[in-house]
C-alpha cells in the first residue's frame, strides 16, 4: 500500500466538510486512484493512502478511525453509514457513528429509524448507536461523550475482516 | 459449498413473507450455520445453501436472484438494501430492487430518498432503481415491468466480486 504525503483542505470544500475537518484532525483519507483530486491547497488536515478497492478503503478507514461521521450524501453515503452501524450493532466495534444533520437533511431517515424501533425491528439500545447534530461542533461533542450501550453479538476479539470478504470470485451481474 | 435439500415455508412466517414467497418461486436461501431453523413445514419454495460468511451469502444471493426485495426490517435489512441499490447505481447489475411497503413502513425512508434527489445527492434516474408497493402482488408486477434507466459507471462485464472483498486481514475493532 502506497502512503502519500499530507493533504490539505481545498477552499472549495463545502462548509460542513470544512467544519468537521477543522474540529478534529482527521489523519487518513483512502482513495482509489483519483489522485488528480489531490491537487489541494489550504490547511493540512491528514494523510492519504492509496487502496485497491472499496472494501479495502472501508477496512482501512475503519481501522484507523475513532468515529464515523456521515455528511449529507446519497446512496453510497447511506450504504457505508449502515454498514458501520450494523458492525456496531453486532459489537464488531465500539466507535460512535454520527450524522451531521445540516438543515435537517437526515430528519426523514431518523424518523424511519424511530419507526423501526417502534415496530420492534431495531432495539432501543441499538437506536443509541446513531448520534446526530446540526453543527460539527455539537456532533463532535456528542461523539466524544458516546458510551456504547448496545448488545454485543460478535466478539471483536475474534473478529477479522476477512470474515467480511469474499473467498471466491462470483459473477453477480445478470 | 454444501447444497441442502428443499426447504418449506413455516406457517409461522409473517403474512408478507408468505405472500412474497408464494407469488414468486424463490430458489435460494443462504444461511450461515443456523440449520436448526430448517425444521420447516408447509409449501416447498426453494433450496438452501450453506455459506461461510455474510459477504459470501450476499454474493450467492445476488448471483442467483432475479430481483431484490426488502420486507420491513432493521439496520441489517437496510444495509443489504443499500448495498444492492449502490451496485445497481454503479451498473454492476440490472436487477430491480423493491420495498414491500407494508402499512407505509418505508414511507419515511422513501421521503429521505426524495429529499436526497431534491438536494442533488441522488440523480432522478438513480431514484428509479427503488420500486415500492404496499402488497406483494403489486410489488412483483412492478419488478417484472422494471426497465433499468440509470447511468452505468462500472462495467458489469469486467466485474468480479473479488473487487468487493478484502485482500488482507484487518483489525477494525478499537
Amino acid at each position: 500500500m502506497q502512503r502519500l504525503s499530507k493533504i490539505r483542505l481545498h477552499p472549495s470544500l463545502c462548509p460542513p466538510t470544512q467544519s468537521i475537518l477543522k474540529v478534529q484532525h482527521f489523519s487518513i483519507f483512502c482513495l482509489m486512484g483519483f489522485f488528480d483530486l489531490l491537487q489541494l491547497t489550504g490547511v493540512t488536515v491528514g494523510e492519504v493512502k492509496a487502496v485497491a478497492d472499496m472494501h479495502q478503503r472501508k477496512a482501512e478507514m475503519s481501522r484507523h478511525s475513532d468515529a464515523f461521521i456521515a455528511l449529507p450524501g446519497g446512496y453510497g453515503t447511506l450504504e457505508e453509514l449502515l454498514e458501520v452501524i450494523t458492525w456496531a450493532q453486532l459489537g464488531i466495534h465500539d466507535k460512535p457513528v454520527g450524522l451531521l444533520n445540516v438543515d435537517g437533511y437526515y430528519n426523514s431517515l431518523l424518523s424511519f429509524i424511530d419507526k423501526a424501533v417502534e415496530e420492534g425491528f431495531i432495539s432501543p439500545n441499538a437506536r443509541q448507536i446513531i448520534l446526530s447534530a446540526p453543527t460539527a461542533k455539537e456532533l463532535v461533542e456528542k461523539l466524544e461523550e458516546y458510551v456504547p450501550c448496545h448488545e454485543r453479538v460478535a466478539s471483536k476479539l475474534s473478529w477479522e475482516t476477512e470474515h467480511l470478504g469474499y473467498s471466491q470470485k462470483f459473477d453477480i451481474s445478470r
